[in-house]
């Protein structure tokens, strides 16, 4: 076998959990220590070639899986993530630990707060592993962070280092962000579970610049991911107005849906046959346990959701580079070199926008906002791929040519529950060609905890489609 | 008279005003450069006793001046406001100048970069003039700045500087944010006009941490005023996801109202029987005039509205904790000696808050808000007191004693529009014991040019009302 690849097969891969080994800490016949020992050996082996960290917390992770393993021992647990290793996408601040957002400008960065995730994370007794590769300043500018299952492979981005290291095994969940696709993508190139939450559903602390991003979990069990993000959410809420993540402190028990509505995206075009396959197997199989689905043609309001989200990639962005385009101007003029060409290119389209321009797009995701919304008494849910067919192949731009568009995959399937703000989570449920494909469902605003137990479900009852 | 006091009377009282010099500019009988040497001696006058600026920036200022007469001169000019000098309160950051925002912990704090709004004044071709003195945070721990007509009190605060830069004559405008009544309250104690447009208004750039602050404006005319606020919003928008200040690129002009709706809020317990004079006064002089009021009484939309914001400082208080708990949190572990007693106490509070605790205040916030959206077809607009009576005494902490409550005074008058996200203006209409005492008008969100037309007309024609 080459030795830069590992054949994903979703029916027998099994990353590392956690909330089925606290039993264990509890009895006394593991400890938190000897955990974040297997974690550490995963990463010695496997770090080399993919590059998830951005930074190691090596001296205060071991102090903290020592106080865990005393807690423990001691029957005083914080809670369900007491002694979990926890990385944290290298945007959000860490009091321990440098934030350099995969950016040359901000090159030892070290502002010494704990981002409100992180903060709620020590306060529920996790153990700050590290900080995880982020393509720069979180858009697509790719790190150095492999795919773990074909090192030739993007990981996705931009959460690439918590997508990639979660896969890898090196740790049971990570922390990710999302504004275009940065959580759901990954997450389905990789073969995560992960969770981008209701607009507004997690704190995200001194990152508040962009309308649409969110802080998301992604992790290799449905219920390491579900339980991070509750044990951030009971500490630390939503963002400022928001009510923030609601749901049980334990993960909700697997519902079956009725209905599924199968939306298209604009991503669909762009589908390669196999993974068109691969999709279509799964959905049969979820016919074939008799839940209806639906599409497009069969009702007016889903045919106007879809084409209400016909450009969502074109809104989505520009929204985003117009309410990144203030700090990364102040960015440039300080540090001129300090920025990529792709970072300059985003921004040089944003200051060619006015505010009527932006009031023009806020209203198209308004629009699709209402579209959306019709949905909720046609289905439990939506169903779709989370990512346009398997991480695409990524050697590096070459010097002398324009910048790749994508390099960390296309976020086009992505796009639609960024504009709405809707809820989401990857399934790791399909393989083509021996590497992960995600398919993603979607509910509505605040449904957070009724489209887990859907995946739930769905994981649970229905088998994983492997198209080769 | 008193060499610390100046009896203060709305109908003689001028402040400095640009809108009316420009056309100088034009013809070439006036310069910005004279303009901003008429500043820079009232600043030399006045500045030792009212402690205004936080930074002066002497060297830039007149290098802008410079090239703002030379553009006036070739006709090239940027905006309505090439040339005007403009005070910027000390939280918002600033590329050639400090940002300390009246705290310790920020003492020689210097990010290079510039918020939206001053970036958005420079491009308009505005001489940032120098940085205005902030309480704590833009809390109500005070700053040195004093009561330009009365030293030994007040100026209010949050945006205690621009206030009394603006009342001083030192210029014609200066940036203030609100939260609870950081604006409004202290052009009230002032004699100013100003603007706290509508929630998400003005893009606040770097300082999105609160659901209910905005940036806004002190200026000692109305078109100036608008003309600054407009010059901001046109350039950079509004909040992420906001649609922001929309309006006439020159001040909208005067709108006779036919009926206004006087709201008490639960400050009307406080007021003195001097300021109840004072404002039954002018109310009367409106009824003259034939324009219909409306109270508590005459109907249950208007009752039910004062029942919904009869406890609003309380939630505003508490919803403003809860978001800023988390940078708190991390200065004060930070520097635990780098903020003020009156700080840690919120702190203290917030700390004990869940994210249930929070939700419920967004649910009585969300009340409010549906039940003053209902007074739209009742009336044109709100009027009432813009504060609780003339700015008080004060003589600063004494060591031993707790903390006066409020030393910047009471916002007591303010919550509601902040709780709303309400576009509303302070207009100075009114004397009492030679001291300012403003009146405010409040709109419906989106109607910031509206009431602009309505103050100007009530500004305009009626008379000042003055009780000693």
């Amino acid at each position: 076998m080459n030795q830069n690849k590992t054949e994903y097969d979703p029916q027998t891969f099994n990353g590392i959990t956690f909330h089925d080994v606290t039993p264990a800490f509890a009895d006394g016949s593991d400890t938190p220590v000897a955990y974040l020992e297997r974690c550490m050996a995963t990463v010695e082996a496997r770090e080399p070639v993919v590059q998830a960290f951005a930074s190691l917390n090596e001296k205060t992770a071991w102090a903290a899986a020592e106080a865990s393993t005393k807690r423990w021992k001691e029957g005083s647990a914080l809670s369900a993530v007491d002694g979990m290793p926890v990385g944290i996408k290298d945007l959000l601040e860490t009091k321990d630990m440098q934030t350099q957002m995969g950016c040359k400008a901000f090159e030892g960065n070290f502002p010494k707060n704990d981002n409100t995730a992180v903060l709620a994370l020590r306060q529920a007794g996790a153990i700050i592993f590290g900080k995880t590769v982020t393509a720069e300043l979180g858009g697509n500018h790719p790190g150095p962070t492999t795919n773990p299952f074909d090192l030739a492979r993007t990981p996705g981005g931009s959460s690439s280092g918590s997508a990639a290291a979660v896969a890898s095994g090196m740790m049971p969940a990570a922390i990710g962000t999302q504004v275009g696709g940065s959580i759901i993508r990954p997450a389905a190139y990789c073969g995560n579970f992960a969770l981008k939450p209701s607009q507004g559903g997690i704190n995200r602390g001194e990152r508040q610049t962009t309308s649409m991003s969110t802080h998301g979990v992604h992790a290799a069990s449905i219920e390491d991911m579900w339980q991070v993000a509750i044990e951030i959410a009971s500490r630390v809420g939503g963002d400022p107005g928001y009510p923030g993540l609601i749901g049980p402190m334990k993960t909700p028990s697997s519902l079956r849906p009725e209905r599924l509505i199968i939306l298209q995206t604009e991503g669909w075009a762009q589908l390669e046959d196999s993974s068109i396959t691969a999709f279509e197997q799964l959905m049969e199989k979820l016919e074939r346990k008799g839940i209806t689905l639906l599409r497009k043609n069969h009702h007016t309001w889903i045919e106007s959701l879809e084409s209400q989200i016909a450009n969502a990639s074109h809104v989505c962005s520009m929204i985003t580079a117009w309410e990144n385009r203030w700090y990364q101007r102040n960015l440039v003029d300080r540090d001129p070199n300090g920025v990529s060409e792709r970072i300059k290119g985003t921004l040089e389209k944003a200051e060619a926008m006015t505010p009527e321009d932006y009031q023009a797009l806020l209203l198209k995701r308004g629009n699709a906002r209402a579209a959306y919304a019709t949905l909720s008494s046609l289905a439990d849910a939506i169903i779709t791929l989370a990512c346009p067919g398997p991480a695409p192949l990524w050697e590096g731009d070459i010097p002398g040519r324009s910048s790749a568009p994508w390099p960390t995959g296309d976020p086009v399937f992505n796009y639609p529950s960024s504009m709405i703000g809707a809820p989401v989570i990857t399934i790791p449920m399909m393989a083509v060609n021996h590497m992960p494909l995600g398919a993603q469902i979607m509910g509505q605003r605040g449904e957070d905890a009724r489209i887990t137990s859907l995946a739930r479900w769905v994981y649970e009852n229905i088998e994983s489609t492997v198209v080769r």
